[in-house]
């Protein structure tokens, strides 16, 4: 019998099919063909960017040349641009406001076909770090309220680059679907006293039945509601509302359990393609301390189709405990075969 | 400049790009690979469906045998089950309920490789009152408070089969982007009095920048803060919450003009992928008086990728008054190349 599964934070049901389940081999899908040397993104082409924001690079090397480990550019083609203006006006009974905002490109390593879940430890730190700096930079501008930092990987998860790389796009108004999580972590504060990630936290240990990876500051689950299959989230164990407020300890913490929690994924689903989005609190006014910043992993290998877009609503084949069932199957980097037990953490 | 333009209805922004605008020939998909005479919706393959729930068809004729036009079946790997029940049980902090619900398939045409676009106007109409029939049935079944109507065509608009056919499904709640069409239309008639949509199609009218086909009950036009390239809305002139209120007369002038926008739709977008999802009244005691029906068509030449599933918000790189150009100069039914104003209308 599938079942209708309420998401505990905002109002969206999901149907989680039990009987048309899919296994990981029914998803399987090719890796996109290389766009080799003519790629913006790799090192020696600094060029072809805009100038760099800033890079992670060699204390020798010049700016806008080689010698970068991580480097954040403006998109040379951004959906929205720095030098609008806030301010909404009507046109008729419509609203319309200037295309105002930042959309950045963080390039994740100089090599070209090395994915993100396939760096060392230590560089997907560094990329922690990017992302994290560009946070509380751009949060200095008053008029954002809202820094979105997200990573589209393979042609159907969106990518038009298949240099790896994330993105990130500053709003001036808080985007609804973050809006609705704030408000639903508020009522569940007013309710129960307590947050609700918390709780979603305490029963995921204590069930022990959509859990993949853990470490001492975080855990990666399936969730219960899960919108697509094998979505996996990303969550620090303590109350912590701002991505940007965590410290040493934690970014190394979280650039472990991301590569195991990617690495599970892409040997399970055979590099199909997802999205990341890094979940946060609202900016310049907007701060929600009852929120709990996370990370969600969104593979796409279903389609999003008129049901989803004539309710919200969505459909997922794969049961999130099955989910978790194949991801803590999946043999570790470099050890096909061992159990996950026995596989030393990449650290 | 690209703009951030609101929903007139919902808390929803969108980016119209004016600088990154595509043209139809940027986005040419090719059409699907024929699964020919293995489809179980083809006329002659009756008894590989489940058993049908009404056909229109030849009074000599039986039912599940040939002699149909329009043959609506249980769908046979449904996402929700009339068998379950509707009382929702709480897992931990989790709300779950049974997968209840009704799932169908509307096949509109006993041919393989006509598409909608291509029936005739009456073969359209019996569609249509198809839709109004299984909508007025469904919500006998009083555990049912949204009937929802949606058409997936093509693989990238989430079509497993390429036999032209519509889907219902009916759920025991109301979908929480109907829910939230419904309050924003509910906040409008409290604050101005009048049915924001009537105001749409006052607005519409007046400037004629958006139209794209009109007649006698209907219009159709590229919505101001329209979430997908193209995106195309069929609504009726006078205020009516409820779509299987339609009498003869407006099924058969929402025939045409269904035809009409499918076919400038096909023509300038060269049979790419589309969604159509029909947005109607809630039913069974979440009846919506100053809810205005309409039909949403949304082509899928973009992908949703981080920025859309992180924040509920999307980004359209054409923006609808060029959409709308467009369409208005495609070429109509067996006149290519003929102005618009010299074609006679199917009907």
């Amino acid at each position: 019998m599938p079942e209708w599964r309420k998401d505990p934070v905002v109002e969206r049901w999901v149907i989680i099919s039990t009987e048309r389940s899919k296994r990981p081999t029914d998803y399987l899908t090719a890796p996109d063909a290389c766009q080799g040397c003519e790629c913006p993104l790799c090192e020696g082409h600094e060029e072809e960017t805009p100038p760099e924001i800033v890079a992670f690079r060699e204390r020798e090397s010049m700016a806008n040349h080689p010698g970068w480990w991580v480097r954040v550019v403006p998109n040379k083609f951004p959906a929205v641009k720095i030098e609008g203006g806030t301010i909404k006006h009507r046109h008729g009974i419509y609203e319309v406001m200037d295309g105002f905002g930042a959309h950045e490109v963080i390039i994740e390593t100089t090599e070209h076909t090395r994915l993100l879940h396939e760096v060392s430890p230590y560089q997907m730190a560094e990329v922690i770090w990017a992302w994290r700096y560009r946070m509380l930079d751009l949060r200095r501008d008053r008029r954002f309220k809202y820094i979105l930092l997200f990573k589209n990987y393979g042609a159907r998860g969106g990518a038009s680059l298949e240099h790896s790389h994330s993105q990130i796009i500053a709003t001036p108004m808080v985007p609804a679907d973050v809006h609705e999580e704030i408000l639903g972590a508020r009522e569940y504060r007013q309710s129960t006293g307590a947050c609700v990630y918390c709780d979603v936290i305490r029963q995921e240990l204590a069930e022990d039945a959509r859990l993949v990876h853990q470490n001492e500051s975080f855990l990666s689950f399936n969730p219960f509601a899960s919108r697509f299959p094998f979505e996996t989230w990303i969550i620090p164990r303590e109350h912590q509302a701002d991505f940007a407020a965590m410290g040493e300890h934690e970014v190394n913490a979280l650039a472990r359990i991301t590569l195991d929690t990617l690495n599970s994924l892409m040997r399970t689903l055979r590099h199909a393609p997802y999205n990341l989005v890094v979940h946060t609190t609202p900016v310049n006014g907007g701060e929600e301390h009852d929120y709990h910043w996370h990370i969600e992993i969104l593979p796409r290998l279903t389609r999003m189709a008129g049901f989803e877009l004539g309710t919200g609503y969505f459909i997922n084949p794969t049961p999130p405990e099955m989910a978790a069932q194949e991801l803590r199957a999946a043999p570790m980097a470099g050890c096909v075969g061992a159990s996950r037990e026995e596989v030393p953490h990449y650290v």
